[in-house]
């Protein structure tokens, strides 16, 4: 019996995407939770009456699962995040954090602008003590166990502590929602070797040797990511800045289209692409927790269709069942020590 | 009737891979030009034999148009680039860089160790004066024309200044090697506006923006490589710092093999996969110029066959023929002014 907001006006095809989103999620949860649609009401409401009275004719019955709650600002994608945050104190990002701190949701779901999703979180949710910055896991297929990628949240200049803590983020991750245990630890870097990268990685390096509860395998290379393992063993979670972490992903996802079109005109069967490729797509998964807030912020990607919609809600169940939050919380050390 | 030396010492098949890939360069490149082979004499006397008397029996005439150049020290991959240039004088590193010095030679090519080889290329060939440090390209295949990746050489930590630099050397190499005309140059960032980014990009994109000699087009994001543009027009050239362009090259690397077994796994054709992915494999490009030292300075990849080393000699050759090296001298603004 959980409730999920979901802003309802954040995201590239918003509304049409987030408002259908929760419908499909309604018919594909459990009857027990709950969806609160966040955002300008007459909106939400006009988009809601003509999906229930055509496509969505089937979940009229669902209503009473089904909550708006208003929220007249906008936060739009160039707006600077933390100052909208501040400047619209009733955007749908911030009155759907507030009812989590108020007690009264147990998750949010978004997919507008990620920036002031994470600096509205971390204002409105709380970072857990100790902690420098939240940061955003990705999971990624390998050619063996997926691997989590963390940060992908676009933290830019990350302190060789906060790296540190990204690695703490991702192992209580991968432990409770991909059920690794021991889960392996390696730190992005352009050699295996300790000495290699730059200062705030070296340094990070040293950092990750003295975290004695940490199963940390050394460095890994690019080539390392997507083979789910290192020289040192298996790699559950690969470390990295968040400025990295960005660049890697959407160039990662900018690479099966290319192939898929290369493929196509080599002649092979489209069928086929679309069955090998579908692999290496991770839009589906729809959103991913930001880690280290005090709650449950699901980042969802700004393009979102309805079904990825859906899919974030079912993270952010998935995310408010585990106690991931609790577990962040009892289990992050409060202070990584400076050598 | 240029003299190409070749680290016949360097790379994870040397010296198979490289004697044989100098045999192969001779049938196939101008006959005015040789090739000089730089490393201990007797290996490679002994391994010449063994390929003039069998696979390369044919090649025997070419003998006039190769010179063994002894050079008794061997430089180790785990060697620290620049202790192992000090303290092994007549490496065939050192040795093949120091005859293009004294003018007894006109190109360098090696398959060893990256770090050693920009770091001899630099205490012996030199730097064109200006410059902070010297940068390697990487060409790779887009959707649409190939774009430059500039650094892919490893260069952490890099200055505002030293980005600044790597554009210069990046529009130089496209307009001398792929022959564009005013190259359009894109700053690899997590966003396209300009206060994004780390504190080194944001600072770099300041001062590209005073570069009016450049066809500045602002930042790309990662998905926009392998696109060929950003949402200003066509991108030749793509800077970013070494640690990125190393995790990047790296990871794009192993994503190929990644959907290849996908694919097959998929049901794909074997043969139609090959033919569909080898506008994905940059390896047989052979290597990339050191841009930045004066001379000729060819990276090939440590795991090059023989098939990569004498595209690699090709790459010399190409350096050579076009003057690259005398452009960036004289178009290279001797000092990049601080904003």
């Amino acid at each position: 019996m959980a409730r999920i907001a979901l802003d309802a006006m954040g995201g590239d095809h918003a509304p049409e995407a987030t408002v259908a989103g929760a419908l499909l999620a309604l018919g594909d949860i459990d009857p027990a939770h709950s969806i609160q649609l966040v955002g300008r009401t007459e909106i939400i409401r006009e988009r809601l009456e003509t999906l229930l009275t055509g496509e969505f004719a089937h979940a009229a019955s669902w209503r009473d699962r089904l909550e708006i709650i208003d929220a007249p600002d906008v936060i739009a994608m160039h707006d600077k995040p933390v100052a909208a945050i501040r400047s619209k104190p009733n955007s749908s990002m911030a009155v759907g954090l507030r009812l989590q701190a108020a007690g009264q949701s147990d998750g949010f779901v978004s997919a507008g602008s990620t920036g002031a999703q994470m600096a509205a979180s971390a204002v409105i949710l709380k970072l857990h003590e100790g902690l420098l910055r939240p940061a955003i896991p990705t999971v990624l297929p390998t050619s063996r166990q997926p691997v989590v990628l963390i940060d992908s949240g676009a933290n830019v200049d990350c302190s060789p502590q906060e790296l540190v803590q990204f690695a703490w983020l991702g192992a209580i991750y991968a432990e409770d929602i991909l059920g690794r245990s021991a889960p392996g630890i390696a730190l992005l870097n352009i050699g295996e070797e300790p000495e290699k990268g730059s200062k705030e990685v070296k340094d990070a390096h040293k950092l990750l040797q003295q975290q004695e509860a940490l199963a940390f395998r050394g460095n890994c290379e690019g080539r390392d990511i997507l083979s789910g393992q290192n020289s040192h063993g298996q790699v559950d979670v690969v470390v990295c800045d968040g400025f990295v972490g960005n660049v890697l992903l959407k160039f990662y996802e900018s690479v099966a289209p290319l192939a898929f079109e290369a493929l196509k005109r080599a002649g092979v069967d489209r069928r086929l692409l679309e069955r090998g490729f579908k692999a290496f797509d991770y839009s589906e998964t729809g959103g991913a927790p930001l880690l280290g807030v005090r709650g449950v912020s699901i980042i969802a990607h700004g393009s979102s269709s309805a079904r990825a919609v859906k899919n974030a809600i079912r993270v952010a169940l998935r995310a408010v069942e585990s106690h991931m939050d609790e577990h962040i919380g009892r289990r992050l050390p409060v202070k990584v020590e400076t050598s």
